[in-house]
């Protein structure tokens, strides 16, 4: 705690988005710490997660709904509760899935969707779990409803969300694939318990996915790049197979051979976390808690590309735009010495 | 039966597709008679309905994967069954489903795709149920998974399937709406059932959709145009609803704002009837056999536009692409004459 609790630290530093615009957009700012509703808690930030949906955030500049400060998912510990507040207390180790705002010292978080830093993790590593987790139970039981015994493609295998889901799906007895830039990134995914991974820029992924599945294809795909794969993945994917997008990618159209997905009788769909109502976001963190949390640090670990300061964001963005990035790039806020030692 | 039985009768009048073009490449061939496999039955054709696809499989020729036989649903009466046929019997007056050789004076179909004609239905209107009924069933049952209660919205809903699907939803108890081309086919479909129906031509039908549906949206959309509503689809979509294609359109390629479906949570799906499996063709038939035929008649009649004798195969194909053609053409074998009385 440092000594910093939330009587005496009336301002917080947070890293906003003053305009539409590049990394240079983001600046740092002095805020009132905000205050808990009566079901949240008041988070001291140890470490926030950088995604990819900040990085389109600042793209589009303040927009008057949202928090100006960007950030989805941060771990702490707890200086305050709400008075509807039941499960935490101040001082619990907690990572959370945040409405924005974790670019800050302080963050509020809704009580239902705080998840404690498991045992073993540093606040880090806890921090850089909550975005790709949610996404991949939404995306994969939810959205795609995954089958026991269904084979997946994960596109993008060592970004932030399909490191962890290779790991998760992989820990769940699925056949796991995966697509990646380089043939490094491509060892990596395999490291993560993928049975193959295939390099996008150089192999024609959609015809080796049918070779190693005895043609059959796989059930679900995992796609974030838009309308890049969308022919490609039909290809790839079994009969009554399910293409799942996380991103519209560059591209605001999607675009795609209609008799071929017809033929398979396969699913095009897709999903935006962000605006999940609460309630939704609520089951998925249950869910969570009892089937994923007992794997942590043995079975799933997320992989973290590199840390910098709060205060650094506007490389954090950078890199991530710069795509060469492998896990997901944390970011630590400054006030905050214990982020690196396991909880 | 007119005295013509299997024994006596060794060749059929056909009309086939001698080339890829227009309906004059429909010629009447003389073809011997096909025998049944053990578990198929011959129908002595009374009345054969006409369908989209046969347009599409005359335009692009013969394949020699398919019978150059159009055709892919019978009315009649069985003369001949195979060795392991256990329900039915010769003198059975049945509609079916069948692979194609339909418009012929003889047609081969598997058993467990024949039906009873209903009492009191004649030959004619049992010609145009098999293929309105397997693809509104496969399509909102097994393609949509369509839930009690939800809203659907059907496209060309004096259609062949347009018209049946949407008596057939409203008996289930579904609000139906559906869309036409014209004010009076907007009229006839209110009369099979639906809510609304909406002019394409001349109204807004997605925001006429929510409009009507409190802003809600319908949950399935059944679509034969391709990508002509595509965009629009989605607008009129309720969250997680599911747009199912039954055709490609004229244009091969969708596209459609994938933001737009992601943030719905919405599917984009389809199916090809006519490459399902033997065995799930099996399984709709059980459930039609169960859920349907009971009601049909009284809530559920097939619309028929007209009828023309087999040997003007080629005029019912110019109808059909000239499009003002509401509910179904339907072509009467020549050799019989009871195809109007009713059963």
């Amino acid at each position: 705690m440092n000594g910093v609790t939330s009587g005496n630290a009336d301002r917080l530093l947070a890293m906003a988005i003053t305009a539409a615009g590049g990394p240079e957009v983001l600046q740092p700012r002095l805020e009132p710490v905000p205050t808990c509703g009566p079901q949240q808690v008041l988070i001291e930030v140890a470490a926030a997660g950088v995604n990819r949906h900040d990085v389109n955030q600042r793209r589009r500049g303040p927009d008057g709904r949202h928090s100006d400060i960007p950030g989805l998912e941060v771990a702490g510990r707890i200086v305050a509760v709400g008075e509807h507040v039941s499960h935490r207390k101040p001082g619990d180790a907690v990572c959370a899935l945040i409405d924005g705002g974790g670019y800050a010292s302080y963050a509020v978080a809704d009580e239902a969707l705080t998840l404690p830093v498991p045992h073993g993790m540093t606040m880090i590593e806890a921090s850089a779990l909550p975005e790709a987790l949610f996404t991949t139970w939404h995306n994969f039981f939810n959205v795609a409803r995954l089958q026991a015994s269904e084979r997946v493609l994960i596109h993008g295998g060592t970004s932030g969300v399909g490191s962890v889901a290779i790991q998760l799906l992989s820990a769940f007895g699925h056949e796991v694939y995966a697509t990646c830039g380089t043939d490094e990134k491509c060892a990596m995914a395999r490291s993560f318990g993928a049975r193959a991974a295939f390099n996008y820029r150089t192999e024609d992924f959609a015809r080796r996915t049918l070779e190693v599945t005895g043609q059959r294809g796989v059930d679900v795909i995992l796609d974030m790049a838009g309308v890049v794969h969308a022919k490609a993945n039909i290809v790839a994917l079994a009969r009554r197979g399910r293409i799942v997008h996380l991103s519209p990618g560059g591209s605001s159209d999607m675009q795609f051979p209609l008799r071929a997905l017809m033929q398979k009788e396969g699913v095009v769909t897709g999903s935006l976390l962000r605006p999940l109502p609460l309630a939704e976001k609520a089951v998925i963190a249950a869910a969570l808690a009892d089937k994923v949390w007992p794997r942590l640090g043995t079975q799933i670990r997320p992989v973290i590309s590199c840390t910098l300061p709060l205060g650094q964001a506007a490389q954090a963005h950078q890199r991530l735009e710069e795509g060469d990035v492998a896990g997901k790039i944390v970011l630590l806020a400054a006030v905050l010495t214990d982020s690196e030692a396991p909880v």
